[in-house]
């Protein structure tokens, strides 16, 4: 409907993620319209982004170095490893400040119907890593989703032929909800994971 | 959170409208795995949109040339001006193709709020458009809010003035749409512009 670039710039911008087409072309706009917008800016940063950001060679986290912050961090305890799906989960985890352990991402869950099996995700790498002993503890933190928890049956499987400690997170009522709002299922795993409190 | 240039992405993908640190961690996360994104045709784009679109000299909107597609387009009906905000508002019309006139875009909508007035949109330029009598309809589709309803009614008294006729998009219920959901001002002005059928 544009004519050529304009209409080209919201092709591109449709193909982003949870990008459809009115927003695309509100952002195209934007982007013409707003002088003080550095068009330059985000054109370099995605020009660089690629070439600069690598994978983390032992956790697999993003990375500008050939291993990442954390698993340079000295002061991170080594017998912990945390098992995510993604680099963004080890951002939410980070966020709480409560593990002071070690990452590692699958790149993924386990999914059939996407034909994503344990092969494609980094799981032999996870298995090298427990090889040596140092680590004493596994905390599983894949989604609580379909995905998430058939990963997590795999993996602790998998892991109950090493002399290691498998955890799976907590799943239970979200703090800050309200209970009448929860689902039947997150009520039901609230129920089963119950704590004595006296 | 995240390490330096992604970080600065997910920033500057925050900066565009409707795009939160949610939206904009995915879109991030999108571009630096899937290796099927084309980065560099964005960033090529981005760079060279702004200097490549203009506006038309004539009419105000968006064109590659000192004149736009409509303007030059000798199909098109010179007795006709239709009035709109925005250049998207062009191509919302042109979707249509009911209109075969051509276009004025004021380049927004008066907005005391804003501290958009008059003298901010390009009125001086519709009028001087009008000066040689060749226009005899002016349609004022501004939108059906606040800012677009007070730059109709300020238009069409100004326009009173010369022998030109003055319209306004019609309001009333939406097609397709349900009448119990519509609100009580669009259901008023449907009542108000209602229309003999026998």
């Amino acid at each position: 409907m544009y004519e050529g670039i304009v209409q080209d710039l919201i092709d591109e911008l449709g193909r982003l993620p949870g990008i459809g087409p009115k927003s695309a072309q509100r952002i195209a706009f934007h982007i013409l319209q707003t002088q003080s917008f550095d068009v330059a800016r985000l054109a370099e940063i995605l020009t660089t982004v690629r070439e600069r950001v690598k994978f983390c060679s032992i956790c697999g986290n993003i990375s500008e170095q050939d291993t990442c912050t954390i698993c340079r961090d000295p002061r991170r305890d080594p017998a912990l490893i945390c098992v995510v799906e993604e680099a963004k989960d080890v951002v939410a985890i980070e966020r709480t400040r409560e593990f002071r352990g070690l990452y590692h991402v699958l790149g993924g869950a386990i999914s059939p119907i996407d034909g994503i099996g344990p092969d494609d995700l980094s799981i032999r790498q996870l298995m090298q890593r427990l090889a040596d002993g140092t680590v004493q503890e596994v905390i599983i933190a894949t989604d609580p989703n379909l995905e998430g928890e058939a990963t997590a049956t795999y993996l602790s499987r998998l892991l109950t032929t090493l002399e290691i400690r498998v955890t799976r997170l907590a799943s239970g009522l979200p703090v800050g909800g309200d209970l009448e709002y929860a689902d039947e299922v997150t009520l039901g795993r609230a129920f089963e994971g119950r704590r004595s409190v006296s």
